[in-house]
């Protein structure tokens, strides 16, 4: 028997569901059901794939309020709950109409007058995609649905803290018998994660560095693909012609949307000396003005902090930076409501890369600004971190901003604006440093890194080659 | 001080050369100062790197007598080290042809109307390329040469087994000061291949799977990706339909080149039964009549057994097949001459999956052939293997040939031919199975795998993003 796994609800502080994780014997036979159903998938074609996406589709929508409702309670924040469930029906839609042009076959000849090239991709059978707590949909199904649409069939372990949105989405698999043949969603925490990789031929994981190097490791003991997509420590850096207005809203959005709880938000602020009083005193005006989701959650954008022990990393990180000298122009602590743990925009000043607040991911709607002299020192600055996801870069015009883009190590970098991998998936971009592993699941690569290339190198003609002996 | 290490002679068995591993510091300074050299390489831009190149295949052609004389004491045989100097140079030309379009930046629209996306990519600073002592030459600069082009610095350690060809190549480098600045080969054995790996960005191995654990392991570790190339068993199926002349021609160079000391040398064969006889019979007739080159290299095409441990693992898997019955029709055991270790291409029948010379690589000119009644039996028969390198097939007609070939599971598939990716580099694969993990090493992946995609997500109007608070 498996011991429950008890879930704390956001909001209340209160343990209101539980989850139980499969033995390893289910999760094996669960794992070889799906390798069976997957040959059809795969045989049956993309035409039947995509169908079969296009009524889970529907019977997401027919069940959207609950899902709506299972995030709020898993995370206890509303706007972006809708969101994840839109989102996730338009990338459904999405990846349906780009599909069919990534999984053409092609011929060609080659350089040998007699060897014709076909080339075509074969689909890993079984994928593991174990997902993180803080977008607990989009996170689930973002590296998923590419996977479906190569030929993959997938179990998605989603995290054991923000678990309830898996009944209504466990139901809208069922209501799609050809889906429910080739994708299982399983409740669990590291334990069935870690079982997860025995059995799969290729693991996305999306959480923390340190979660994600024992993937890692893992997987290269199987000799099996892992896609890492880690933490961040996102740097900003605003020039002295930026567009103050502009670039605080968008700062401002980027640092605190989902409470901060993003491995894509923005983390330093680093701001050109001569408006760095003028982009404070706006910053904080601005950040002032945002209301906690309390005591409803219509109250205002700034949900609860969803993982108790995020609330530990968030306190020692402004207890060190205030302790080593740093200034709070607004929030700066963790708040108690009703059991629920809460923390406002928080700009900091006199900061400096000594604080933790500074170096590590605090993963909160926390906003430290340091000022800086020359561009060369904002990119040193901004380049000073284990981490390497993304970035942004403010400027009056856009050959300054993109030169410095062009020297931050980071895998997309938005330009006069922040976060808008979040908003846009076009790109494609891999990680720098400790922020990640693995293809791009942005952009073409996202489906493409689910299929083994295969070639077919094709004798034309019977005649002897010139090589032979 | 480090041991220096001896390096012994196929031909003769004698130690007649040495190498001395670099000490941990001496490796350590020199991957800090090809870091260095890398930026101006990436900031030269391509037609630069292009200019270097091609000044080195002028080193090389300068140094090609010299050259080609060492890759014979490295291996004790001639024509394929022609092959190997050939193929290089041809290699280097090939790729500086095509490096152009793959390093193009691209702009383009999203989905987002004020969003513009500037699409480019980022070399690895420095990669490490370990490579194994079958094609010394080959193995050691297939990955180098886009890695080059791509931006990258790169250390190349060579078996410590067949090192000779490094000294001519060193100097080929040494003529051109751009090229010396951002690539350094060291000699060394495994310790000098594991430190290396703690000192660079990504790794190319091609070697044994029992390394190749090692290597994912290590990569893993420090969060960087790992090319792997690694062991192979690889099939050739031959339907009653096929042209049995081609076929037996095909085969026995595909098992026997470079005295089948290959990773994509066809080592196991399953012939339709109505044909089996009389595949065996012109087999053996066209194995009987390769020659030894021995006394001299020129007298004939099997060279000697370039390492010595290699022997071993010959002779027990003959042993053990010849224990359970297998027949052998040719060949059949290691003979000593002068010192060198030689083995004559051998012919088996009778031989099954219970034997190792089925199962694990053999790394020989051994031809086991097994007989089959059905497609079916086949196909299971070819893919019951711990490996998934690549395979062949033979029929009379291509479609019956392709619907096999999409059943094996094996990169790459020879239709009506074997082992072509040894002569073909257009094509796209990856390895199946314990054969190899990352990015294809032919087309146009074998350069993009070097580098990071990178987007730059460029806000192009200053207004108010609809998503903001």
């Amino acid at each position: 028997m498996n011991q429950a796994i008890a879930v704390r609800n956001p909001r209340t502080g209160q343990i209101d569901h539980w989850i139980t994780p499969p033995s390893v014997e289910t999760l094996t036979t669960q794992c070889q059901q799906l390798r069976q159903g997957q040959r059809q998938w795969s045989e049956a074609g993309l035409a039947a794939r995509i169908a079969a996406l296009q009524a889970w589709q529907e019977a997401v929508q027919e069940r959207r309020t609950e899902l709506i409702r299972a995030l709020v309670a898993d995370t206890g924040r509303l706007s972006v709950s809708v969101l994840e469930v839109d989102s996730f029906l338009a990338s459904l839609d999405r990846w349906c109409r780009r599909a069919p042009e990534l999984l053409q076959d092609t011929e060609q000849h080659t350089a040998i007058p007699f060897i014709r090239l076909h080339q075509t991709a074969v689909p890993y059978p079984l994928v593991g995609i174990i997902s993180p707590w803080n977008f607990p949909l989009l996170l689930a199904t973002i590296d998923l649905i590419p996977a479906l649409l190569a030929g993959c069939a997938a179990v998605v372990k989603p995290s054991e803290i923000a678990p309830r949105f898996v009944v209504p989405l466990q139901q809208a698999i069922a209501a799609v018998p050809a889906l429910e043949s080739v994708l299982a969603v399983v409740t669990g925490a590291a334990e069935t994660g870690a079982q997860l990789i025995k059995q799969v031929d290729a693991v996305c994981f999306t959480g923390s560095v340190a979660t994600g190097r024992q993937v890692a490791a893992a997987a290269a003991r199987r000799m099996i693909p892992a896609f890492l997509e880690l933490g961040g420590k996102d740097p900003a850096v605003v020039l002295a012609s930026a567009d103050l207005d502009l670039a605080t809203s968008a700062i401002l959005w980027g640092s605190v949307v989902n409470t901060g709880q993003s491995c894509l938000s923005i983390e330093r602020i680093y701001v050109a000396a001569p408006i760095f009083a003028a982009f404070v005193d706006l910053l904080t005006t601005k950040a002032q003005a945002l209301q906690l989701a309390y005591p409803t959650v219509e109250s205002g954008p700034i949900g609860p902090i969803i993982a108790a022990r995020q609330a530990d990393v968030i306190t020692a990180h402004l207890a060190d930076a205030i302790a080593k000298g740093a200034i709070v122009h607004c929030g700066g602590k963790i708040e108690t409501w009703d059991g629920g743990l809460w923390c406002r925009p928080t700009v900091l000043t006199q900061v400096n890369h000594s604080m933790l607040v500074m170096t590590e991911e605090t993963f909160a709607p926390i906003l430290p600004v340091m000022s800086f002299t020359t561009v060369e020192e904002a990119i040193a600055l901004a380049n000073a971190s284990i981490y390497g996801l993304s970035a942004a870069v403010f400027a009056g015009s856009e050959p300054a901003a993109i030169a410095i883009a062009a020297q931050l190590e980071a895998g997309a970098i938005s330009i006069n604006d922040a976060a808008l991998t979040a908003v846009m998936h076009e790109g494609e971009k891999q990680s720098f440093k400790a922020s990640g592993l693995g293809g791009s699941r942005m952009g073409a690569a996202a489906l493409k890194r689910f299929m083994r290339p295969k070639a077919y190198l094709v004798k034309t003609q019977a005649i002897a080659d010139p090589w032979w002996f």
